[in-house]
């Protein structure tokens, strides 16, 4: 029974999310129809970033275990050739048995990407959030420091969120600007509540726009009070970047 | 009556191309439709470029007047409110009554996108033609190369295009490579047959996948042949980038 651990990309766009769901297309859905298909059970895939609907992946991270003895390059393949366009496995490799894409991840990176310009390019309509008028963003890249380091993030938390611990560590928290409007937040942390990335990037946008001033932000998180952070901003800016794993998962493929 | 040149980004993919037609949806006809909303009256549009079904736009320009005396302002935010998010205007400016998007354009720029990749970028799957296996990128911009100059380009002209003069002068073309498998066919020329660029494109990759040397591009144009060039590259590849004007076209508004 071989195990793989399989990377995704996709555009959430068109998907309820990544988990399954009682209606609705969801990547994780698609990939278990595909690998049911594949090799003739069913399969449960477990994904290491509940990614919500809307919400997109450049290296979401998969795990699951298969009946049939096949290599990573034939999963790699017949799942490409049975997806839908907007999902695609870009790498699949085989992994010892105990490996959880979920329980194991120690860091997951995430990206808000903001279009800053009065017009919106229209190829950039489904990828980020529009935002016009003054936009400071040296007081944004200042406000987005003060999230490193261990807090208790309650105040980001989706209400109905974890009911577990709020506590978790984010070792980089960096706002940057780039061409034609362009400007990215990125965040990598050992793991994120509900919602927690975008209410961090919506508390951003309130700095930005000079409503709150950067130092708003160690209030915001002290506070541990959802009513005192931003607004959620808008799924359709929101990539998962990429998973990390402290100790190297993959083996060769041994029949 | 005032005349204004407008620049203008799409996403081809919903449209029928920019021209009105029988059936389907315009790029023309909807900002025709919304002129005429604006105007009170009966709007015609002149676009520099006449872009295929499919093609998209960076920076196509186009030209009309109005009967209200209204600014290029106005104009601008109009557009933009009334036209959906796959078109958007990116500037409006007041012209002579005698400037015309298309007589008056003495340069136009396109660009080709082919993603290079084992997997296809699910966020590149409307914008760039895939193509998997080797590809010689280094002859490729050899042939590339081969276009520049004064030319009969019949080789590469739809059949059923033009029935005048297939010579065309083309500045320059050039290829070139960019991370995670992005290469990009840039072309200006003072003007361009049916499908020139497509078939150029699909000429170069030939080319690419070493079924051709390099020189072959220069037996190609002077066969004046279609059958003897490659296919087609797909639409959904094809950006018009810029239109350039000889003189300094823009005047201020003086109601």
């Amino acid at each position: 029974m071989p195990s793989f651990k399989i990377t995704v990309a996709y555009d959430g766009g068109p998907f309820v999310g990544w988990q399954r769901q009682a209606a609705g297309t969801s990547v994780q859905g698609l990939i278990e129809e595909a690998l049911a298909d594949l090799d003739g059970c069913d399969v449960t895939v477990h994904g290491a970033g509940r990614t919500d609907a809307g919400v997109h992946a450049m290296g979401q991270v998969a795990s699951f275990a298969l009946e049939r003895d096949i290599t990573p390059d034939v999963v790699l393949r017949a799942l490409n050739s049975k997806l839908p366009d907007e999902v695609r496995i870009l790498s699949a490799d085989a992994v010892p048995a105990s490996f959880h894409a979920r329980f194991n991840a120690t860091s997951k990176t995430y990206r808000y990407r903001i279009w800053h310009a009065d017009v919106l390019n229209p190829f950039e309509r489904a990828h980020a959030w529009h935002i016009f008028g003054p936009l400071d963003t040296t007081a944004m890249a200042e406000a987005a420091r003060l999230v490193e380091g261990r807090h208790d993030f309650a105040a980001f938390q989706t209400v109905g969120g974890t009911t577990g611990s709020t506590e978790r560590v984010v070792t980089t928290s960096t706002l940057s600007t780039h061409r034609d409007g362009l400007v990215t937040y990125d965040i990598t942390g050992s793991g994120f509540l509900r919602h927690m990335v975008r209410a961090i990037a919506g508390t951003l946008v309130e700095v930005g726009r000079g409503r709150q001033r950067p130092a708003w932000m160690r209030e915001v998180i002290a506070s541990r009070n959802r009513a005192q952070a931003g607004k959620s901003a808008p799924a359709h800016g929101l990539f998962l970047v990429r998973v990390d794993y402290g100790v190297v998962q993959s083996e060769p493929h041994v029949p």
